[in-house]
């Protein structure tokens, strides 16, 4: 493996306090892929064969329902690894996984990362850092579905994505408007009345671009909590 | 710990296939705790000190927002452990843990539960096995959630909790209509309403007991998933 793929990976805590040996081991038999925009990596139901390590690009894992409708659970940024409780506990994924761009992820074989498992205390400890993480992100998902409101759940979002940008400085939504309202559990009709309901409360929408023109205002209305959002320093300051 | 303690915790998944040293060690100084109803063992933003195994009883898991809203993330019964992302992470409890009836907890300190894990990868390993559960029981959780109508998170909670009874048999709902209201993620107005409206199509409720009187009728309705629903075997016929 390349030294700079092995310092991408080393970004991920998952491989932080591994070995140099011990990643090597890991890696040894994992591919690359380079995939389109669109594309599935594996779909719920299926069993996993490989744990995806995100290198470039953007992933969505959707939830489907029986009659086809599909909702974003999650969006998955560099460098990052999904979904590892299938692939730990050998059950089938309750998720499907959507390149978002152009994406290159690295598929480590499961039944090596398993076998590896049994082998490495290490490897355990750093893994159950990693799936504690994940279930913790999944108790922030609940309960900013069921505690908040539309207005508040997209207000919530901007201070913690661009609580760091200046007053008044434009900026790009990472995603588009239709996944947006997807992964905040709402319609596309209800995204853009609570953008409307912002305008007067600190922050702006043009096409797929942002002002937050008065972000204590925002926090006021909205309220971002550390226990819910996953919040910079700055965020908390009122 | 007294023989039948031991009988009681072999229950449980994440001490199944500890030794028997491993899991003497482990609860060499766990202690345990008789609490009433309504009884607070944690608060979400402490930090965690035990890991709780239930040995009896019942434990909610709330969700809160700033403002002192509260929604039920999950019910916890006998014999299960909570929450344990937070004792690994040790970071703050995201949910509080509320007592729904007389219950027993076993606490195991978590300064104990991490020094083992650190010497001892079989632990790490049945703790892998446990968070994998729960992280899953999460994402089941938020596609119910988003993928839902009231109407189907309601039968499917019916169909999963009462599949296995014969049809025409009245079973009593295991916790009061506020709770599960908030558990399924809806007012208790709306619960009422969509007790209503299964009526007709297999369950009928009265007071705190459910009658499912056509579950075949109630599952082509609510269409449970093996991907959202815990089901068993009977669950899944159609």
């Amino acid at each position: 493996m390349s030294s700079a793929r092995i310092t991408a990976l080393r970004r991920l805590e998952l491989f932080q306090s591994l070995p140099e040996s011990g990643l090597a081991r890991l890696t040894r038999n994992a591919v690359t892929l380079n995939l389109p925009r669109a594309a599935d990596l594996f779909g719920q139901g299926e069993e996993p064969e490989f744990l995806h390590v995100l290198l470039e690009g953007g992933v969505q894992l959707l939830g489907g329902a029986s009659d086809g409708r599909e909702t974003v659970v999650e969006v998955v940024r560099p460098v990052d690894c999904f979904i590892l409780a299938a692939v730990l506990s050998n059950e089938p994924y309750l998720m499907t996984a959507r390149t978002l761009e152009p994406t290159r992820v690295l598929l480590i074989p499961a039944t090596e990362l398993r076998q590896q498992l049994a082998e490495d205390p290490q490897l355990a400890l750093t893994l159950l850092a990693t799936l504690s993480k994940q279930y913790r992100d999944m108790v922030r998902n609940i309960k900013n579905l069921k505690l908040r409101s539309a207005v508040q759940r997209l207000g919530c979002y901007l201070v913690t994505e661009f609580g760091d940008a200046a007053a008044g400085t434009e900026v790009r939504l990472p995603v588009d408007k239709k996944l947006l309202a997807s992964h905040l559990g709402m319609t596309p009709e209800t995204l853009s009345r609570a953008f409307n309901a912002l305008r007067s409360h600190g922050a702006t929408v043009h096409g797929g671009s942002v002002t937050l023109t008065d972000p204590a205002a925002l926090r006021a209305l909205c309220q971002p909590d550390n226990l819910i959002d996953i919040l910079h320093p700055a965020d908390e300051a009122q």
